[in-house]
């Protein structure tokens, strides 16, 4: 912790250096206010180490973070799961902690309106900013007469070891992996394009054009994407790769589906040069600044979501088959974390890295295994409380033959992506542990065995989930379930199971294909943590005079803790669940295990 | 029926003449298009005698219709529910049906874009057509190049022989009824008018005006209320009011609330000279278009619900205590009407107006009972299939000792509003009505139990109703439940339970105070209908580190049929729920029971 702190300090005092060379760069360039956000060009969840500039300045290495800077002012503005973190980091810098959703602390443009003084200017790198943030902090500017400048990166300018954007091989799906080439969806999304009397349409969101491009990569961890933008006309497509990546193969292969390949470095003067034959639909929220200003500037813009979002939300049959592939064998991995931590607990040490480094190595050895879809979570006891709980080396917790071991992990598979959660005894748990992981279990099947019509969206069916908690008084503060890619980002949407009702939201109708993550849980700070979470497909029932009635199936099949499971604080109808959904994991996984193991699934699939 | 047919043809006849002279005051204006609704000028659910224009030309007595005439052409638009009916009474008449909803019919924007030629005119009342749809016209007639006139009621002046306003006693609410003076109400809206930045606040919608103003009349059946409007300025509130209405005691006592008495009539010439100092709040969407374009010309308008609406939702501790107890004599009332059925069906004939007749009688005993709160729907066999089925002395069916009976009825009462609905089986019914049931049984009851966090709105929880049903494919195609006035309209808003989502569509969070009826049921056409009706109360349960919780509570306490029953459908938890009702249906009522009637009580909230 000593020699922590020290380095804390050391490394303070080079973000306050840092910060007196941006102070003397926005001097000379005439920027009273600079502002730096922790995005990067694509509104990317997972950011590269090159899009990390703020963090070059002020130090912190948490998330969602913003700083703002003046000749005479440093602040940095973050939210509660890393105020301590941020303290600790920010110590010495000369920038102070703006501790957002505190009362009495301005929100950035708060700040901003009550501290800019007429007349003075304001520098962002508006590629590092989206366009909604980015127009809220423009018409700041122009109430007070001010100046605004967003085509430069002044601050990336400054970082002298910057390192290099993220550069991976990319690769080329199969029409046997995909179930739909790129021809066929370019052709869909001009269709699209047409009813929005759109000429052109422009994408940065990379799980969007690694869909359309049927390519992948490896430029941001967990997701397989390469960083592009595309530009798709009536008759003409482009995507902007970076020529590392770019290679023949990848130029041929693009050619072969109508689309020419760009630098992704010549995107700017592209577009400067660029003259859309009428209006241009893009998704303003989902887009950078810059480029929706660009496109503002030269002409008429649609603004829709992108197609392709729902287009690559509702799985076809390939993906389909393939996904439930590749989710019977992630689930046996999770079975198997859970037979050796059974066995193993108390006979020998288990950290919860050691759980996370177990369940990483048998992903890695199944067939098509590209990498995690994101870094394993593993939370023993009170850990599992936080929700963004990370162990690392220097600071994890060691199992003891008691209480709960959370496990958040997934992989990515040329089968497609898997998300899955469970919570595991680890020997003796107390009475409330067993009604929370009852209640969760009872939930977490419930939505899975819902019945509704078409139309339905994640608000009508999220209660199915929370009730058994809500009925305890209890609630997790988050959705219930988000949307998963296909060989892509984990987290996807337009679909999400959340009941949070705001003014002027839109919610996506859950489609026939579309799979979503369902996973309510309990957490109770400094005690404990449950989730169970599997993933679901959205498919058509019954068709009536009535209309059309969904249904959802599990996809993941890995055994719901009988440990922790009472009787007492489940319906028949829960009980009835269980029974189905572990006769249904026995069914579907028992060929992949034998000998010790296959005896111990029998018996944890057995009814309860 | 052979002479029903030959009033139906001497009625069209009528409808012709009347069309031909509105035909040649067309002419004589200028008109080239004259549109009729079936609107009252202040978007009343029930609409007066005087309003009924429409139907003095085209002769058709249903609902939801809209009528459009050229010299060339009558139309009447109408939806599914009157397509036989209309088709009856508009025989003969010249005028053709529009069958809304069916393939291929234009709408009557539709059909006036395609047929409406460049320059010609259309003519409607502007007070008898909503701003919405009157701006949609508006925008027709401008993309013609032509001329809209909106402030004459042409077609009204035809009508010779047309009804005089409706007009009744007004009478004024003790503050021991309202639980909150119309001093502190108007205060509280001011406080909304100051925080929308509006000087002024008009309002046309009864209800509204009645709840802020405290007072109550009779001039629309079923809808205690006076024809009115309401404008609210800083310092001045001005209620315009039928002269024959507006007593000297109505007069004085709202000048002891601060509004001064201004004759109905004098609207448009007061509305004309008025000089608002700064904008004017008002709800364009509930308004009438004449209102809402003369307000526009003036200046500018603020487009806002009106803040009555929730505060009248959210009903005071005053008015809960007297709804409790109006629920609970309006539930005996049912309950009584349950022992009647079961006990003289099959000894002597009972229609479904003589059902209907046996509980308004019991209603009208009740103290403070003032009218129905809507006209008793009694429905048996498939007739309780239709949804808007009302039986009439010239049609209506004769229960037999078989199957079921659906009793749809309220009553407006010195102590709130009430609305109920319970299905009787008569004699032996079947499996699948049986099966039907115990799922509406079911639904109705787990809505009632939800608990849920402050926030949700009626489209998280109308799942818990429809589910049960939803898992046998069947759906009821109508929303679950809706607010509910206190001695005002059966239908309020702005909550509702609801499952669809639409695009821009507004939502109520349900709040502590509001109620709210929930009303699932199966509608098998041809067969039967089964609808189970309570109205509960939506109120504050423990709030702690995850938020306020929120639960509901019946306010109806009337039995669910036994015979109609079967545990093999229910749940354990279903029967838990079913039994706790009944004990407490028991608890609350069987004091108003003695006898025989006790002891059939008794039985009938026996567990199951």
């Amino acid at each position: 912790m000593h020699l922590e702190r020290t380095i804390d300090f050391y490394m303070s005092s080079i973000a306050a250096t840092h910060i007196k060379a941006l102070r003397e760069s926005m001097k000379a360039s005439g920027a009273d206010w600079y502002f730096i956000t922790s995005d990067d060009h694509h509104s990317s969840e997972y950011v590269a180490e090159y899009f990390k500039v703020r963090e070059y300045f002020d130090g912190f290495h948490g998330e969602n973070a913003f700083l703002l800077v003046s000749q005479q002012e440093a602040k940095m503005w973050t939210d509660g799961r890393f105020f301590i973190q941020a303290e600790r980091e920010l110590a010495g810098s000369g920038v102070t902690l703006m501790r957002m959703g505190d009362e009495g602390v301005p929100t950035v443009q708060e700040y901003l309106k009550a501290n800019m003084k007429e007349g003075e200017s304001l520098f962002f790198d508006g590629k590092s900013i989206n366009f909604s943030y980015g127009s809220k902090l423009e018409k700041i500017v122009k109430d007070k007469s001010g100046k605004l400048s967003f085509d430069k990166d002044l601050a990336g300018a400054l970082w002298t070891d910057r390192p290099s954007l993220p550069s991976s091989k990319i690769f080329i799906l199969t029409d046997d992996c995909t179930g739909e080439n790129t021809v066929h969806k370019l052709a869909r999304i001009r269709v699209k394009m047409a009813e929005a009397g759109a000429k052109a349409h422009f994408l940065s969101s990379l799980d969007d054009i690694m869909w359309i491009t049927n390519l992948r990569a490896d430029d941001i961890p967990c997701n397989p994407v390469a960083l592009a933008y595309l530009l798709i006309t009536e008759k003409e497509a482009y995507a902007f790769l970076q020529t590392s990546e770019a290679t023949d193969e990848v130029k041929k292969y693009l050619q072969s589906v109508g689309i020419k390949t760009l630098d992704y470095m010549e995107l700017d003067k592209f577009l400067q040069e660029f003259k859309a034959e009428g209006p241009v639909m893009l998704d303003e929220g989902g887009l950078n600044y810059f480029c929706v200003k660009t496109f503002k500037d030269k002409g008429e813009v649609v603004n829709r979501a992108n197609p392709s979002k729902l287009m690559k939300a509702m799985k076809n049959e390939t993906e389909l088959k393939r996904l439930k592939e590749a989710y019977v064998l992630d689930s046996v991995c999770v079975t198997k974390l859970g037979y050796w931590l059974k066995k193993n607990i108390g006979k020998r040490t288990i950290t919860e890295i050691d759980a996370s480094d177990y369940i990483d190595g048998l992903r890695a050895k199944l067939p098509g295994f590209i990498e995690l879809s994101f870094p394993t979570i593993s939370g023993y006891g009170p850990n599992a409380a936080m929700m963004h709980y990370s162990a690392t080396p220097e600071n994890h917790a060691v199992c003891k033959p008691e209480g709960m071991l959370l496990v958040d992990s997934g992989g990515q598979y040329e089968t497609g992506t898997t998300d899955v959660t469970r919570t595991f005894a680890l020997g003796p748990v107390t009475d409330e542990m067993k009604l929370h992981f009852s209640k969760t279990a009872a939930g977490m099947l419930a939505l899975a065995d819902a019945k509704f019509l078409y139309g339905c969206t994640g608000r009508n069916v999220d209660i199915l989930a929370r009730l058994p908690l809500w009925e305890l008084n209890i609630d997790y503060k988050c959705g219930t379930g988000h949307g998963v890619g296909y060989i892509l980002n984990v987290h996807e949407g337009p679909q999400s199971i959340r009941w949070r009702f705001a003014e002027g939201m839109t919610e996506a109708v859950l489609e026939d294909g579309m799979i979503v993550s369902d996973e309510p849980g309990v957490y109770i700070e400094g005690s404990h943590g449950i989730r169970l979470e599997n993933v679901i497909l959205c498919k058509k029932g019954v068709q009536n005079g009535d209309g059309q009635f969904m249904e959802f199936e599990h996809l993941t099949y890995t055994p719901i803790d009988r440990d922790l499971l009472d009787k007492k604080y489940l319906s028949e109808k829960d009980v009835e669940r269980i029974n189905a959904y572990h006769k249904a994991v026995y069914d579907k996984t028992s060929q992949y295990f034998e000998g010790d193991e296959l005896e111990w699934l029998k018996e944890v699939c057995a009814p309860i």
